[in-house]
């Protein structure tokens, strides 16, 4: 019997203090800790997330870096490229719980904010438990980088019983007319929303949320967006990367 | 100087352990908490706050609890009567306040899920700061039932890069053309993706998400709608209450 359980756990938008009780109980159970590195462009979260382990794991557990495949950032076919990626990080985890996981165990992935949200790992361990019979794939909820940047400015997400629309960067322009009340943009690395917002509307953006690093700017799209332009680039460049999310309301 | 701190702290879905750290932390420094009771219809909501207190608040902390003042929960004006509970909260709140914490100090309200979703705390701590100088409000952000949902059913909230829309059963009818390729549905006590959705779409169902009385459904809405009618009614008569959220899926 090799019995493998692989949990998906949800570690929250990157403070330490983020993360529930329900994945420091996961992370204290698994034996094998999958990390998918993504190289030096995020080394400071793989760091950040070496640090969660140090603070919760259990004595004896194994760490084991599964190299990310690479990838084509700006390819013709965007979603082929997608799945092909995919397909390759399956083979790579598969070899690694085969070689560090023989005998069966627990073994899991962590992921930035919640794992339902933009993020790619469960559709890979799905396409894994396709493959393998003897693996169960459990999933633990964290906290998203929205509740993190709302919390952060202090504000409800929408006005009384109104709806919200979360989308990317990339298809906030596509965002359908009369759904753009209020919007989460996640992924947007153009600051799409110059393209899309009239100068009264609100922005509440942040970068780095619920980390030592954070940086919020809020206001009116007319007043604040040079200085989001401003600020975005010079972290970036000071911290070699960015992780930013923005909320962005009509005006009423 | 009666300088207060009054915390909004998101406190999960409802599961003791889906709490975070920075929550436990925020309960662990906390005076005085305002229990905003609503009564025998979510009597054992207001237990399990309770024992989340129980397991991580300091010794000599206060519970005060604040009567909720009535609502008429089918008024010819919705967000009029609305706004009119939120004063009428406000005032309470403040009242409690004053006689809790003359000297000032830290108090804290907990709210099920994440503050920033549908819920209206937020609108009286912010009302309760315009008229009090002396009052500081922080939010700690929480994990969503959205979230809490999507964990359950092991799924991703969309297809690769896809928008989602977050909504209320009163509103899914108003839904834009186009902008319901994936949709939450929270505060829908009416079930009105019956009214929406196709035979062919799928739908993914969740009561006491995260809890011990969890129930789950998931299929295509031809096939499930009955089961979920059903067991949505079996449990709410069997515990007396019931918090569902659903997320509502195109065929693609």
């Amino acid at each position: 019997m090799t019995a493998v359980t692989l949990r998906v756990i949800g570690i929250g938008p990157g403070g330490p203090r983020q993360i529930t009780l329900e994945a420091v109980d996961a992370i204290a159970e698994t034996d094998v800790f999958l990390i998918l590195d993504k190289g030096e462009r995020t080394a400071e979260l793989t760091a950040a997330r070496r640090q969660m382990l140090d603070a919760h794991a259990a004595p004896g557990h194994a760490v084991v870096a599964v190299a990310d495949p690479p990838r084509d950032r700006n390819p013709a076919d965007y979603e082929a490229e997608v799945r092909r990626w995919h397909a390759a990080r399956v083979d790579a985890i598969d070899a690694a719980l085969v070689e560090h996981l023989p005998d069966g165990g627990n073994a899991a992935i962590l992921v930035w904010g919640d794992p339902a949200l933009y993020d790619s790992t469960l559709r890979i361990t799905d396409a894994l438990a396709a493959r393998r019979g003897d693996l169960t794939v459990e999933v633990i909820p964290g906290v998203t980088s929205v509740s993190a940047l709302t919390a952060a400015h202090g504000i409800v997400a929408h006005g009384i019983g109104e709806p919200m629309f979360t989308t990317t960067g990339r298809r906030l322009s596509d965002t359908p007319a009369g759904a753009d009340l209020n919007q989460f943009v996640m992924l947007d690395s153009s600051l799409a929303f110059r393209e899309t917002a009239a100068p009264d509307d609100l922005v509440h953006w942040g970068a780095y949320v619920g980390t030592e690093h954070q940086i919020l700017v809020s206001g009116r799209v007319g007043d604040v967006t040079d200085e989001i332009v401003a600020r975005r680039a010079e972290a970036r460049e000071r911290l070699g990367w960015i992780m930013d999310v923005y909320l962005l309301q009509k005006r009423r």
